[in-house]
């Protein structure tokens, strides 16, 4: 059976003010009225309901992540005692998937995504899900097909010709073909400079990583076994006491001691059966303000507004505050303007070092660390 | 005796959105920790003490201006049923005066003005209430020396010559000469276009009109009775009504017949003892948020900041806020920025006429007429 897991860890400040230490971005509603955190958890459904979801994130936002999430059994969000970056986390999932199911197929994502249609994911993910009932080990990334030579990205280079093709259906138009290929990897790059990134653009055959996989529990902790068996042997340890008294305190024991790296590094760079799927979803990572401006839209004078605005000779801004307080601008341009309750921002948005600076900034001064 | 009379019935919203209708200027503590109000009733203490204060405000207003100023005795603070400027309101506050002594020498002060020191202040009343000694029928204003060629302001054209001379002690140099000049008033003039202020600015008998006056209670209403007929008429049958059940009955009914006229236009232009101080004190009539910086100074970036403030790459801002609300502000200059808990204002703070904009669209658009 196939399950959702969602990476909702993340504590990440570049949507500063709006998003903070304890509230990072997937509890936003960046893209529309529910948060990005529920919008993750419904994207799979109804062909992944909410008794086969599980979230891991950690112990500092767990109550808030299920209380955004009260459809999810409370078991099945899981809490790490600490940041050890995508291999833990997903080994850490892959356990429990395994002890509730020996054919546990994971559907890995990030609680921060914005990726439409829901219904293109889910064709996507099951032609995904199909191949590993022909290949069981095998690992399977989403490639997002690139729009502009971004250099924020690593890239997925795949093989010239498919390895498989699925016919999966598409909700709104079930007649006809609806093939989703799949090619293999072959190779992996990290973040390129700006003219290998325009190379890239131009062959058509690189995708940037989404950071979205699916295979088999089983398979992955298999690999692990082979590419770090440290972890795997932590993983084992924790995994004996699923469901025991002693559980909390030999995960406390066995997470912190396992190596922080990413699955990729991890696995998917040396494992030989990786399959990529070309991207059929609209998708952004949301890496900044700038982002919500590109999802939402931009009216006639170029503002992207949420909440209450009255601008006046303004124009290209981006207007972020919530619908009881009123945010007027007047001669303004190329601003980006975030109103929460205790903190305002107002920043030139074509440079987004700026908030990283912010946050910096606050880091280093104790009297306004508290605004973080 | 003298009294002063406090003129606090203003309304304005160029602090928008600091200042709204029921939060006017004088409430704020623009320039210091005490509202501009509070500052205005306390300046011309020890001389005038709070029994001898009395405040002029509006039914609006009243009970905000009381809980400011719990040290002036309630009765002593007058309601006007409605706006009639300055003619009715000061003529309001004489009738009330001269019952409680005919001899009362009017201090009469807007609460929204920025003046230091208030010692000099005082320096400069007390030889007003001098020269009312030897001329009880003249009136005296406080005319302020140009320090740029302002056309937003009336100008005083003084004579050649003193009319008197006081010498009053400066408080920290009590010692030798401390004079202070009458001169006759030759003209009252209109705001001025852009060359005229320029010669007005050279010739240097020409003040701008402060709007703060002295002279007898008795006196102001005998030239009302001889330039504005029908306003003596008003204020008699309310001056007989004060201390009777009867009293608010009359204010409602005579109050809002009188003609809405100011002092200036009603008698100070045309009558004949008309004397004018050259002020010796520092005056702002805080006509704009730019007035905040003048007062409060700009750091060595050229920001002048109330509130917590974190800057990076900001200059030329001027950030107004509170202790609790952090404004971050980033690769920003130029600009206004205004937190308050319902309203944040940014705008570029060279174009005074943006917010008068923001206050008139707000005023058109219902949804948003709250926040005015």
């Amino acid at each position: 059976m196939e399950y959702a897991v969602i990476m909702a860890g993340g504590s990440g400040t570049r949507f500063w003010p709006a998003s903070r230490r304890d509230h990072p971005k997937q509890f936003l509603p960046l893209t529309g009225e529910r948060t990005l955190l529920q919008q993750t958890a419904e994207r799979v459904r109804p062909w992944i309901d909410a008794e086969r979801t599980w979230v891991v994130t950690n112990e500092r936002l767990a109550q808030a992540t299920a209380e955004q999430l009260p459809e999810i059994p409370p078991a099945q969000i899981l809490a790490e005692p600490c940041a050890r970056n995508t291999a833990p986390c997903i080994g850490l999932a892959a356990i429990h998937l395994l002890n509730a199911d020996p054919d546990a197929i994971m559907v890995v994502t990030p609680a921060d995504h914005a990726i439409t249609p829901a219904s293109e994911f889910r064709r996507n993910a099951r032609a995904a899900a199909a191949y590993l009932f022909e290949k069981p080990d095998a690992f399977v990334l989403f490639g997002i097909p690139p729009t502009y030579p971004a250099t924020g990205f690593g890239y997925i280079e795949r093989g010239d010709d498919p390895i498989a093709r699925f016919d999966i259906k598409r909700d709104e138009a079930p007649d006809g073909e609806h093939p989703v290929p799949l090619f293999p990897v072959r190779s992996f790059r990290e973040k390129p400079d700006r003219a290998t990134a325009e190379d890239y653009l131009r062959r058509g055959t690189f995708f940037w990583n989404s950071g979205i996989f699916v295979w088999r529990a089983d398979a992955i902790l298999d690999a692990l076994k082979t590419f770090e068996p440290e972890i795997a042997e932590h993983l084992q340890a924790i995994a004996e006491h699923i469901g025991t008294p002693r559980y909390d305190e030999v995960l406390a024991e066995r997470f912190p001691a396992m190596k922080s790296i990413s699955i990729d590094y991890a696995v998917l760079e040396r494992a030989a059966n990786v399959a990529v799927i070309p991207a059929t979803f609209q998708w952004d990572d949301l890496g900044s303000w700038e982002a919500v401006a590109r999802l939402r839209g931009r009216d006639e004078r170029g503002n992207t507004v949420v909440g209450t605005h009255l601008g006046i000779d303004t124009t290209d801004c981006i207007v972020h505050g919530d619908a009881d307080h009123l945010i007027a601008t007047a001669g303004v341009e190329g601003l980006v303007i975030v109103h929460t309750p205790d903190a305002t921002l107002v920043a030139r948005r074509d440079d987004e070092g700026l908030i990283r600076r912010i946050v910096a900034a606050l880091e280093e001064n104790e009297p306004l660390r508290r605004f973080l």
